[in-house]
């Protein structure tokens, strides 16, 4: 049984401990909801008041070549790839992850011309499979939506299927995929493998080019601490960028967009997944909680997030009953969050939100904590179980307020 | 001919002259590009500074539902209907003008199963024509698209086509389309109309719902000051929202996004066409500028910016050679902006704008000045002709600077 002292001197020896001045968070919560909402770095509010007053007021439209807005979504990119093992030009920030999961599904069929199924998980973050299923309306019915159970993919893969769209880390549960082995089982088939790198990314390192891996997209307002609704991202592989001819062909990915030309032409490399202008306030405050990250290193932040997630299983079990651990217990094999089922989740989690410790709840029963190495530590973990613990023994959480349902949960 | 004089007069008199001061405009510069990226509201900085300070720093994942970040598209799109003849429930604010002109199509696509036809007009903006290009290909043969001269567009409505995709103000001319007329033509074909009031919203009276519109898009940072990249917004009629199937069919378009359901199932009304999650970032800037335009008189600033344009079209006639008026000289057959061509259009509008008056280029030869009610006067406009007579006289333009080509024009 770990103590608080115990923790607190973890939080002394953390070579990571140094990153939580970084962030502006409120004293009177621990917050472990990252992986929903990452929390805002202090250079942010700076930050974006200057593209606002000054870039924006000042420069006006000729800002887009003095303050170089026009580069932002591919600058941005090279950064994100640094922390996804992806090579310079290989990825584009923009848009939503819904957005860049349909250009990446449009442009795996592009590559299997002849193939008619595209291929996911039952439970996968519902956006993926939705983004799906209206391409498969579109279709007319020539592309077929196919979900199977997490251990029925392998045998789903075959010759038909035009694209394998999985989650890195599962929302829910935190449980890894093996990107290198589902990769290469797909690929052997034909099969391009779209990775939604969405709890991975800032998370742990991912090594997308050492997996040979053909797509990615994932989200910029998680672990890479962008804000809400912050740009997300796309990755293609160099191989595949110029066999595509972007189906969400916006004027920023033409060769020439100020040509005005009627004819769309595709630009050279990722470039060409551009779409339309590009939301500059939000790639400003993304590039603000990206460049924090690539100061950090990230096999440190996998090594603590391993271990806040650790301590956490060992606390809720040593000190709790009725929570039952519904994500990997091998450290390996989970991503930076972890979840228990509770039949009362719902209610527990407002009121250990109202406590001030923040996690989130994901239907029907689970509460969902994320661990996020650069501003959370031992005794945060340790202090949050302390306060669940208060919010049982207590019965504080069956009180009729905690069952009133937010829009957001 | 107007003097100095007479146009302070005219700025005395205007009945919209208060609305300058809610902008943060440079001293040094007369703004006729508010077409392309409408100035900075000085309420801006504050409420997005508000935004992450207070709202992200410190709500964290609780404003979704604290600060009611969730509804931030509706609210937004119920306040922009205003500004364009719709009714509340009929848009929604959110992604790029281009990803909302591909939901657009694809729902007419479902209202007309049976076409193949997608049509719009040579020289339209760009992006409306690549996005139709992009799915015509992603169909593989079924949809066409067919870009014809703006006269042969009656000619070419036929009972093929699924869609009739036009921009309301021309970006380039600013020649108005007779949107009431075009729309009835189109219908009794059973054509719905898209209409892209990129350059209309904010800048005129536009009455979508007059005019029985199918569908409409446009732009949040020209003529509604939303900030680079801001976002964008989408228009349903009420009577076709429940019969499409949104395509780009992401998690908020969802009836329970927190359901987390495998299977999608449309929300009801216009709550279904939104996609992936909101800019809070961009929609919060948005929101200012929109507020500003509320409180205007859509009347008046349509008579101002025809006298603007007026004015500033009979003093370049008055005092300059060479330049060929590219727009309507009728004010009611044109938008809020004036254009030029000059055969050295380029680098005289770089030294122009090296002199304060910033304008814009658009390729082969045009000079672009848009005109913006509430915060461009009368003196601007005489001011902006006086400098632009000086740099003709001087032959400053011929300066070899002026002929290095920017990123962006």
């Amino acid at each position: 049984m770990t103590t608080l002292d115990d923790a607190r001197r973890l939080d002394t020896a953390d070579p990571l401990a140094g990153f939580r001045e970084r962030f502006a968070l409120p004293d009177s919560v621990i917050y472990l909801d990252g992986n929903s909402l990452g929390a805002l770095p202090k250079a942010t509010s700076g930050r974006v008041e200057a593209v606002v007053q000054s870039e924006w007021g000042e420069d006006l439209i000729r800002a887009w070549n003095t303050r170089d807005w026009i580069s932002a979504p591919k600058r941005l990119g090279d950064k994100i790839a640094r922390l996804i093992g992806a090579a310079p030009g290989e990825v584009i920030a923009g848009e939503s992850t819904s957005v860049n999961i349909f250009k990446a599904l449009c442009a795996c069929l592009q590559l299997t011309p002849e193939r008619s199924v595209i291929l996911s998980e039952t439970g996968n973050f519902p956006t993926d499979a939705y983004m799906m299923e209206g391409l498969a309306a579109l279709s007319g019915g020539r592309i077929r939506q196919v979900l199977v159970e997490r251990d029925a993919i392998d045998a789903a893969l075959t010759d038909d299927v035009a694209a394998l769209l999985l989650t890195h880390t599962h929302y829910k549960s935190g449980q890894l995929h093996d990107m290198k082995a589902v990769t290469a089982r797909a690929q052997a088939l034909g099969i391009p493998v779209i990775w939604d790198l969405s709890h991975s990314a800032g998370a742990m390192p991912v090594a997308l080019n050492d997996c040979e891996a053909d797509f990615a997209v994932g989200c910029g307002y998680k672990y890479l601490n962008g804000g809400p609704g912050a740009p997300a991202f796309l990755f293609v592989a160099k191989r595949h960028q110029d066999r595509v001819f972007p189906v969400l062909s916006g004027w920023l990915g033409h060769a020439r967009p100020f040509d005005f030309d009627d004819r769309y032409e595709p630009a050279a490399g990722i470039d060409r997944f551009q779409c339309g202008t590009p939301a500059i306030l939000g790639m400003a405050a993304l590039e603000c909680g990206v460049d924090i990250l690539l100061d950090a290193d990230m096999q440190e932040i996998r090594i603590k997030s391993q271990a806040l997630g650790d301590l956490f299983i060992e606390q809720v079990e040593d000190r709790l009953d009725g929570f039952e651990l519904r994500s990997p217990r091998a450290a390996g094999e989970r991503g930076s969050q972890v979840s228990f089922a509770h039949e009362h989740g719902y209610a527990i989690m407002q009121a250990l939100i109202e406590r001030g410790v923040i996690g989130d709840f994901r239907a029907p029963d689970i509460l969902r904590f994320g661990f996020t190495p650069l501003y959370a530590g031992y005794a945060d973990v340790w202090t949050a179980v302390d306060i669940l613990a208060d919010v049982m023994q207590s019965g504080v959480w069956q009180d009729a307020r905690f069952n009133i349902r937010s829009a957001v949960t």
